[in-house]
């Protein structure tokens, strides 16, 4: 068994830690706030994030990130996509050139435009590198319930390293070598679940969603194609796999933001109520732009971008994505088809 | 305007029925149960498949099966699949060659492993064919809830004119040239969804769930591909669209099924209790067969089969599927890919 290091105790990292820590890893879990630290070392549970899980013995609390990361061997970054390059900078002088430093949260840093991948290749340029995606809420996994992962890395005997430490009967992990489709399809699809909770928060209906989440996963995969992923991991698990899980359930933020959009609240007033960060806030932005650099048509992401930034009326938005008006129009996906007319 | 016939009054038929009557079409609705008839003309609605929603005066009711198909320019198919050749059958000496026949049925012929324009093919062989598919509750349909659906024909020109029938301001239609792809998408993606109830029903979470629907879609991919569909088509509304609608809504019967079927129920009390015809229980069937004559790998289908007609252990089925053994496993959409280690 290994000796883990996990940044961030939310949800995710929790989640993960409890499950690290389950299959015999020894984990430091670090968290920024001492007081909640305090609060889950009495609890032995995350009572603000996952309450009514209990914390094995083998997780360890740390306030201090040096000592959290020291001698471990394997670092999982669970903090908001925006908080990696801070985080990372901050421990990054007590790392040693064989951590393997894998992440598992699910943006684009919206100050650069760059990929998590990116951004830890600025940081700490000579570590191996994995990311951890997939249909996986939090508040299953915690609870041994099946869930399936994607570890992706350049190099296969990395991914195969981070597969092994956390392949367990109930968590299955595979390996796929596309960094960026990954990551990409993990955090674009956030924004699609934003439209997809706008949609049911305006009283549209399963059809209306389902179309939605139909060319939602087309335009990621035409940005992610563009940036050098491969198309077929957006018909995996990273990709619709996950885009599945964040538009249907309730336990997505990203979903329930744009519930709240779609009933008329404001963007500030929706993030407030949810109380966690809401990745595909920063994605919307961040894929918009991305759009317009490689020139790639996103009408999901330009309604919502203009929905979010640009105080856009949501029902308008949204009728515009539904309600085309050509009358003769071919299904998107008969562009590439090899069966013409 | 015109007169359109439509072939049964479940809840898809009267859905689309009175989708076409709101437009302006003349729509003569046939269905087989005489005393349900007398019902649904005295209450103006259909109430034992669609309460609450009133029928337009341009429909009328028939029972005489070639008064309904006489002298209109368009039949829509809307009974079972395994019932559409004996009713085609019945009705064809009032057939004339120029009539538009649209299937809307999503199944496939257990008998023949048929696909239903096969089996039009051989029963009115010189009629114009379409088939209509894609992600839509009946229920959702008939209250002008916005829903997008695909016509796939042979020629352009007649999916274009089927396009032109149905198109309103809530109901966009989409053409598509692949008639085998959109078949295989809409029959299939119901064992999918028997699967993904199953699993409901044995208290697994929304990340199995979104597991099972990612390789379920793959293996429908896999034989479409050597029955010549496009792949993809699968990516599309009659592909993972259907498939998202069917497997996350509680208005999909062959869902609620597998859901009674994963609480312990025998598949004769599930679909007792279901009530109307829960086409995947013979698409798997055929589907199992299919897979087994083209060679294809299809685990998924496997299993449900075992479940249906071999009485295997759900739960053993089930986990199964979600927790193989092999501990270096690649996800499978990798086989494919450009980017390799």
């Amino acid at each position: 068994m290994s000796s883990i290091c996990v940044i961030g105790a939310g949800s995710w990292g929790t989640a993960l830690a409890i499950s690290l820590a389950k299959k015999g890893h020894d984990v430091n879990l670090w968290m920024r706030n001492e007081e909640q630290l305090k609060k889950m070392n009495q609890a032995k549970e995350n009572i603000k994030y996952l309450p009514g899980v209990l914390l094995p013995n083998n997780i360890t609390l740390y306030h201090d990130i040096h000592a959290a990361v020291k001698d471990t061997e394997l670092i999982l970054l669970t903090v908001a996509s925006q908080a990696v390059r801070e985080t990372v900078s901050s421990f990054k002088s007590s790392v040693c050139d064989q951590q393997v430093i894998v992440n598992a949260a699910k943006g684009l840093e919206g100050s650069s435009l760059l990929s998590i991948s990116e951004v830890i290749a600025q940081e700490l340029p000579n570590n191996p590198f994995a990311v951890l995606s997939g249909p996986s809420h939090a508040e299953e996994v915690c609870r041994d319930m099946p869930t399936t992962l994607v570890v992706a890395a350049n190099k296969k005997s990395i991914a195969e390293y981070v597969q092994d430490i956390f392949i367990s009967p109930k968590l299955r992990i595979y390996t796929n070598p596309d960094v960026t489709g990954v990551e990409l399809g993990g955090a674009l699809k956030n924004v699609i679940a934003l439209g997809a909770g706008i949609s049911d928060g305006l009283g549209f209906g399963d059809n209306a969603k389902a179309a939605l989440m139909t060319r939602g996963i087309r335009e990621i995969a035409r940005l992610g194609q563009i940036m050098g992923a491969d198309l077929g991991t957006f018909a995996g698990l990273s990709g619709i796999g996950d885009l599945i899980v964040t538009c249907t359930s309730m336990h997505s933020r990203n979903r329930r933001c744009g519930i709240l959009i779609g009933q008329g609240k404001k963007l500030s007033e929706a993030t407030a109520s949810i109380g966690m960060v809401v990745e595909g806030v920063v994605t919307t932005k961040v894929a918009y732009e991305l759009s317009k650099k490689y020139d790639v048509e996103m009408p999901i992401t330009s309604e919502i971008y203009n929905i979010l930034y640009k105080e856009k009326d949501v029902k308008e938005a949204v009728v515009n994505l539904m309600l085309r008006s050509r009358t003769h129009e071919m299904e998107e996906v008969v562009a590439n088809q090899q069966i013409q007319w």
